[in-house]
């Protein structure tokens, strides 16, 4: 099997959504992550769920589990409320993100490289000018391995 | 809310577990990632889906990109029968796994917080003698906390 047969049409952001937009992009997919396209669809950056989710927690909480400790349920409860207006573009990953992005016709296990490399669970599927045609997540490549396997 | 009101039962591997099957569980449960326990039902580590994928794919193939390209797609959609025998146990990451898992009090910021600095979309929940009680999932957090949310 290659990429192309796999990868599915999944919601994308820009680095000018607002980081709550993304957020609920991703939950009400069900996605493990986000891929930010540029104005022309072509993958920018492909943000795990984690990446998304530190995007909305404030560093100190992050960085400081006594402090989290201190808020109370209620307060806990809305922390990502405060997000305001901080766009995607705001709030990206400080160290450079590579791209994570295989061709139409990569194997399987192209994919699974990249993804077990580069630890993320969501892979952007490009065309030769770079534009993104799809995405595969882990667990489509996981139950594609499955069905590949003549003796399950 | 709390971690309690939250967590739900997942499946668990042990160490002795091969990884073949690991992989399935998490396939099969469209797990995010899977949390390996004793045999007193104490979490021993939390492993994100790309570290159980990372066990399957030969770490030759990991570092060289042009080397997993050379291989032919019908082999490549079988890389991951090539397991063996191999056991959870063996393929353990290298680095120290710090364990992610919160009280059952914990707050969903708490949660949060934990998820985005250890960057696992899969957290444990444990009682006061660090049994395993129950799972939290990123896509069952962001559910979680959009729930939570009076505006949405």
């Amino acid at each position: 099997m290659q990429a192309r047969e796999i990868a599915v049409e999944l919601p994308t952001v820009t680095v000018r959504d607002p980081v709550a937009k993304a957020v609920r992009v991703m939950a009400a997919g069900h996605l493990p992550g986000l891929i930010v396209v540029d104005g022309r669809a072509r993958p920018q950056m492909v943000l795990s769920g984690t990446q998304v989710l530190r995007m909305t927690v404030p560093g100190t909480y992050q960085e400081d589990p006594v402090l989290a400790r201190t808020i109370d349920e209620a307060h806990a409860d809305l922390f990502w409320q405060e997000l305001g207006n901080l766009t995607v573009g705001d709030c990206l990953p400080r160290q450079p993100v590579r791209p994570v992005t295989v061709p139409l016709d990569a194997t399987l296990l192209e994919v699974a490289a990249l993804m077990a490399r580069l630890r993320s669970p969501l892979v952007a599927v490009v065309d030769r000018a770079g534009v993104l045609v799809g995405a595969i997540t882990l667990d489509r490549l996981l139950t594609s391995l499955a069905v590949a396997d003549p003796g399950d």
